[in-house]
């Protein structure tokens, strides 16, 4: 039975996530952090590990996209939800504390403007943010979470769905040890150099043998300010003499080039 | 004599930046949001906002970003900081919160997984943290702010330089109504169809006219997953044909295009 290693407290989106894409076949494994998944796939504790890529509100998410470019394991698949937040507490009343994930915080901007004397709490996931709720004795705490996590610690839904906007989706990636060699999706990652051109002509070969790309993202490389790797996703319609000489050609014009992963474009879940 | 909007209050790395750039011939205004900063100079209660917009170790601030795009304002002058950050507190012993900005609490990653009781709390700017640490009773709350600050507040520094990297800079950008017309970098926005080869276009003027990118960064658009708005910088050598050319071409392959200002490229300072 695989095992998979997710981001937090049953309940929590990437839980969910986990549960979606493997189903009933499989063992799910909570951690504290992204970086404990990528060591639990890496030392072979779990088969599969699923991470947060990308929110459709908020952007990228960098801590993701920072482990991918420093560990050896591949996206063998990705995941889509549309995620809605709930503030939950114990009963009704005046909120002092917020506790959630950094990103449930950012996608529910709207919420601490109009709120501006609640103070956010960071926790590890959405779930842990509730559970700490209960444990407290004070009454002015609150959580954001999903509704799944409002039935597991038995919390009051306070106000709902106050995401920013009502299209709020969240990309996940499932990464494993060994690369698959299946998919209509590949993403990879590479740097060039600093002058006039170097960046175009990476991405040259893509218009000329015609695949979509669907995402490039920047990231400052660690130690070298104003440097920066790129990420890239592209669309892949399975023509593998394309792909091998697109890889040729990109070479051509970068000084580092990793493929990420082939996988199938994710299909999309209501939470 | 300028009026001058920044983050935060006396002692935050927005109020340095503010005062290394304009000098002591400003006033400076300290405001509760980056939003404010937006509105006070768009009202014209200030001259000038100044706003952090990447960061060397975290990447791009994309509330500053998003902000960009919604406001009329233009970008009218860049500068760097080298950032440290110092865990403040009022005496030495066993901390339990930790009060900072975001921002600086990503940049001390390492911190908190070496320490990972510490709680997270998050503040509109590093000085208000060391502000809120000094109204309170208790003793095991820190903050992550700035030497500046700790003078400031007369707190003590229990950990000194706790940023994940020496390396960690910040770039701020200076906002203004009337966009200025000298300087040798360029930033814009624009976004493209979603179909192979368009995001190539749009970059293809850029190479054969030999102007120099030095940043691309994407950003979702809000309420249509998965489509995004490019945001741009390039060096530009005074060139005013080449410069209008550029922009003829470009517009032939963008749906929409918006110049963010004309500057020139900032200088950076030490903290």
């Amino acid at each position: 039975m695989n095992q998979i290693a997710f981001l937090g407290l049953s309940g929590s989106f990437s839980f969910i996530a986990a549960q979606k894409y493997f189903g009933n076949k499989a063992r799910f494994l909570g951690t504290n952090s992204t970086l404990e998944i990528i060591e639990k796939v890496e030392n072979g504790l779990c088969n599969f590990g699923i991470l947060p890529i990308e929110n459709s509100l908020t952007g990228s998410v960098y801590e993701t996209y920072d482990l991918l470019n420093l560990s050896k394991l591949s996206i063998n698949g990705e995941i889509i939800l549309h995620i809605h937040h709930q503030l939950l507490g114990k009963r009704d009343g005046k909120i002092k504390l917020c506790y959630s994930h950094p990103q449930a915080l950012a996608q529910c901007r709207r919420f601490f403007n109009n709120n501006p004397d609640i103070q956010s709490v960071l926790t590890k996931d959405t779930s842990s943010a509730a559970k700490i709720i209960t444990q407290f004795k004070r009454k002015d705490a609150a959580a954001i979470a999903g509704k799944m996590v409002a039935k597991i610690y038995g919390l009051k839904i306070l106000k709902s769905d106050i995401e920013d906007n009502p299209h709020n989706f969240t990309r996940f990636v499932v990464l494993a040890k060994i690369p698959s060699n299946k998919g209509n999706k590949i993403s990879l990652l590479f740097s060039v150099d600093h002058k006039p051109g170097s960046l175009f002509s990476a991405l040259y070969p893509y218009s000329r043998l015609g695949f979509n790309l669907t995402k490039i993202e920047s990231r400052p490389v660690f130690g070298t300010p104003w440097e920066y790797v790129f990420f890239l996703d592209f669309e892949f319609n399975g023509n593998q003499n394309n792909l091998k000489m697109l890889f040729a050609q990109m070479k051509k014009h970068v000084n580092y080039l990793k493929i990420l992963g082939k996988y199938n474009k994710g299909k999309s879940y209501e939470t």
